[in-house]
């Protein structure tokens, strides 16, 4: 027989912000108000560590009966309970650290928790998880994926993805518009985020429509970059327009591994190597090679935070994905993460479920190599069919005084 | 008597793109079309450029009972005719330039002459009309004006900057929900276009709102910036929250003159000095004062092409402002600039009127004093009343497969 500390549940936020984060605690939010097994929703300020410091929101007094501000904070980027960059210890390395966590879950009656993030907010989702399993501890633990970046596993595509590749698509679809306007022979380079996997910067294809290029030339991090060919592919781009546009991967790497920007000797003022981007080092290789007007131009920040030309397949289903979280933990699912399946691609379906959360955690999902064409600088049919339904639709944004109206929690 | 060549007319645009100068265009082709006394109406591929090489498009023809197309064409960033970067000689300079000019004129029986551009292309406007003048030609030639900059004289605002000024404090508004997740102290820094002007800069205070920051600390090229000032306004920043975000523009000079990206003494991998961008010196200066986390962010062309968040009443204004030089020109006003008048601040009203282009071009409009704080750091609240009205609004974009819809013409 399990031990319960009550049926109170407890939400967090950890990681990088995405558009879509906050819908994803809009939808546990709302199941959880809905929920007959749930008494009082705790919001953790800045993830676990709200936890551990006791800074806790009482989200069921601020938003029973609030179904507009639920709305306002779907449509809010961020992460509005705030959020940390916190690994826990291994409950080998550290037993005080968990048997701190667990007093305040049982302190303030904590049956089920549950943590929004990537990667390492994975890691948390299982460690708390398999320590509450060991210790007979009845807490339901799920996790509710987000990331830019789409690199989780289990889940078709990540809440926040969609979002963000939405924004990076139509600023390329404007950005082409822009480059057009003149006739001399020119290249634009933009850097798109993505590390490790070039999902986001993949994404720039979908600019791509009858009268428009969109992107002539994608990169992406899991192939190796060579200058050369990619002297080549802007000669050959050129036979069709004067401008040519290209998409790279912030985390695009030579063939011998290093960085785009490690490639650069830029010491700044203070004589500290400054690591450029990889759109500025390529703009410096290709202005040097054709002597051509060459810009450069870093996405960067804006891009994950767009929360203002959010995609409504995202922003619909990283709230599905938070409600479901809610369900699976009624059902007595735990050390789950709950994702998205696709059911069909045209039509687009999809349906929720959950994964093992240590089958997940610490694992990255690079983009398949039949998504990248034979050139390794585009996109195939096949990626595009598993792009585009994400970036559809657009959300109903509420503006005040012609800016966006966001929902922010009062400091605690 | 002056000598007639028709009554049909020819529109161009010239000068770097916005995402509003599409509606200027939309609007001289929609009043063209109703008009009693133009015929034709010929549209210049790249400008001048495309008169002096006889790309001409016949607008008449392509968009007669298209009102879905002129819709389109309104939302349509960048210019769609073409740009192009020419400075007209001086006519005792060049006669033959203008001599060739008016018979290609003549060829196409040219009664009525658009140009919507910035300060070079009302400087265009200027010598074209005033060599039709001379020449006793019975030309009427009417200037539309359009930037990003906002430092065009007479009109109270120029047509594209609302829709960059409602980009800017859209993404700052963004911006700050994303850099108020964490609790360590950090700056942001991010770099705005405006080289002479800080309109677009100043605009970032529009992202304020009851319950968020916006901007924190605002530095205009219209004062001298100091490094140490600056490092002043962050420590006081820091009293209030962690997160201090900084809107700066590209144009910003210290007290002797000097460019902050001349300050850099950074030489790219082939040995040329590379001229960093303002935000990227600060950033490096600021990590170097403070050893905290320092991020920059330059906004780039995304800023000045975002029509996907347009501001109404810019597009609205554009289309009628183009509108109204066909009104000018049927008037028999020649030589002059269609431009915006502001009858009321709050609720916010505008008119059109003509302004002599000659005493336009080649002038720029600064941000007066009394728009920006004491402290130099800061938009004051006579600031906001006149930029507040310019970003309001939103217009009703039209998605495709997820990305905006765009008007291309076929290349010519």
């Amino acid at each position: 027989m399990k031990r319960s500390y009550g049926n109170n549940a407890v939400v967090g936020q950890s990681g990088g912000p995405t558009a879509a984060i906050n819908a994803s605690l809009a939808g546990v939010i709302s199941a959880s108000l809905e929920s007959k097994y749930i008494g009082k929703l705790y919001g953790m300020a800045n993830g676990i560590d709200g936890m551990l410091c006791e800074r806790l929101y009482d989200l069921s007094e601020l938003f029973t009966e609030k179904k507009d501000d639920i709305e306002l904070l779907k449509h809010t980027p961020g992460a509005a309970l705030g959020s940390c960059r916190f690994k826990l210890p291994s409950p080998d390395a550290d037993p005080d650290f968990y048997e701190n966590l667990f007093s305040l879950f049982e302190k303030y009656e904590i049956g089920y928790f549950f943590y929004i993030g990537g990667n390492d907010s994975m890691d948390t989702t299982a460690k708390v998880s398999k320590y509450a399993a060991e210790k007979g501890i009845d807490i339901k633990v799920v996790g509710v994926p987000k990331t830019v970046d789409n690199d989780l596993c289990g889940t078709d595509h990540t809440p926040g993805f969609g979002s963000a590749a939405k924004f990076v698509a139509t600023v390329f679809a404007e950005l082409r518009r822009d480059t057009a306007v003149y006739t001399q022979k020119c290249v634009t380079v933009v850097e798109v985020m993505g590390r490790d996997a070039g999902w986001l910067t993949a994404s720039a294809v979908l600019a791509k429509t009858a009268r428009s290029e969109g992107a002539d030339l994608i990169y992406l991090p899991e192939l190796p970059f060579s200058y050369e060919a990619c002297f080549a592919d802007i000669e050959k781009a050129w036979n069709d327009h004067p401008d040519v546009l290209i998409a790279i991967s912030e985390g695009v790497r030579l063939a011998d591994g290093t960085y785009l920007g490690a490639d650069s000797t830029k010491t700044d003022k203070f004589g500290h190597v400054a690591l450029s981007g990889a759109a500025k080092v390529l703009e410096e290789h290709v202005k040097e090679r054709f002597g051509c007007k060459v810009r450069s131009v870093e996405l960067n920040t804006p891009q994950r935070c767009g929360a203002h030309v959010g995609s409504l397949t995202d922003i619909t289903e990283s709230f599905g994905v938070g409600a479901f979280a809610v369900k699976c933990a009624e059902q007595g699912e735990s050390g789950v993460m709950a994702g998205i399946t696709r059911l069909s691609d045209e039509p687009y379906a999809s349906g929720y479920a959950s994964f093992d959360v240590s089958l997940i955690a610490n694992q990255v999902k690079a983009v398949p190599r039949d998504y990248v064409n034979a050139e390794g600088n585009g996109i195939t049919d096949a990626g595009i069919k598993y792009l585009r339904p994400l970036i559809k639709g657009e959300c109903n944004i509420k503006y005040e005084n012609g800016v966006p109206c966001h929902y922010i929690f009062k400091k605690i």
